[in-house]
């Protein structure tokens, strides 16, 4: 169920680079927030120089170009050691795989609920199926 | 006071679709969500292939190409009949305007409150209305 | 802690406009809610003419292609007085600086909480704050 939303300037990753950095992400969400492997929605935006600005030491995290700005639109109730490891694993999995920087992976989360989402046909899906199970799909 | 984000495969649709999809979801908000018909706030992304990423067949539907991801900010407090009439409509109106399929309908709803908007002028304009006629703004 | 995502009509800025809109948000955020000069995190986005649509005088206000789109993701806790004087401050900005007209300043705020941020590193960082200080923060 999360929708995810990818911002980075343009020209500092490949194509293929962004596929390694979709199922970076696709992975990391699987592992600690319990999503299906098949529940795969992302886009990409790239920016020009202009539209793309970070502070390059906030936090004493020393940023680059090669940020990425992930967005992920999400059902509420994940705990917050879920989401401590999942932070976590998604760095080293897109570190790992495209290669990037560490530090240029910034996370936001925002929550939604169940009636928020519609996966197509005009039908809120996860209202149909059994609590448990839609808490499962996450 | 819905802002409309829509992502879609470059090249998928024409500008004249484009139109045709921004007019349903439009009236799609106004039937059922009680939005006014001149509260139209919506923009549109074009993405690359490698930035445009979704499940074939997650959930048992379909998807194609054509994907539209519709995800709309709005204030809290739709009913979940609401929101289920309102995906249905709008896969209704957007495969019978553009046209496209319905399994192609994808929407995320994104809950704030009325102090949570600024309409221009520097102005919380939703604050500074009798709260039925607020509600009945949407 | 605040992530900005702006859209705006392509060629309706220059690359310089968009320094001082950008400059103009980051002052708003640090003078009413708190956040850090460094707390600098924003995207924006052309659109084409196709892509971008508004109404031209929905609650009184005249629109034009100057519009923008300023969606704002941030810690929730902000108060309406706080939110009030920042729609203000930040249309004066804005209006001074690029310069553009006060009636294109579109603001909505979208509200998480400190568990949903990483900064990079893969940690979530305003958890390993004092609360105060994450308070200040912002």
């Amino acid at each position: 169920m999360p929708f995810v939303r990818v911002s980075y300037l343009e020209q500092a990753y490949s194509d293929q680079q962004l596929k390694a950095a979709s199922e970076a992400i696709m992975a990391a969400l699987t592992v600690h927030f319990n999503v299906p492997e098949d529940d795969y929605f992302q886009v990409f935006h790239a920016h020009r120089k202009s539209e793309f600005n970070y502070s390059r030491n906030y936090l004493n995290v020393e940023r680059s170009d090669g940020l990425l700005y992930i967005q992920i639109t999400l059902k509420s109730g994940r705990s917050t050691e879920q989401k401590k490891s999942f932070y976590r694993l998604l760095a080293e999995k897109l570190s790992a795989a495209l290669p990037m920087r560490r530090e240029d992976v910034f996370v936001v989360l925002v929550d939604t609920e169940f009636e928020d989402w519609s996966f197509g046909n005009g039908i809120a899906q996860m209202l149909n199926q059994p609590e448990a199970q839609a808490e499962a799909l996450g």
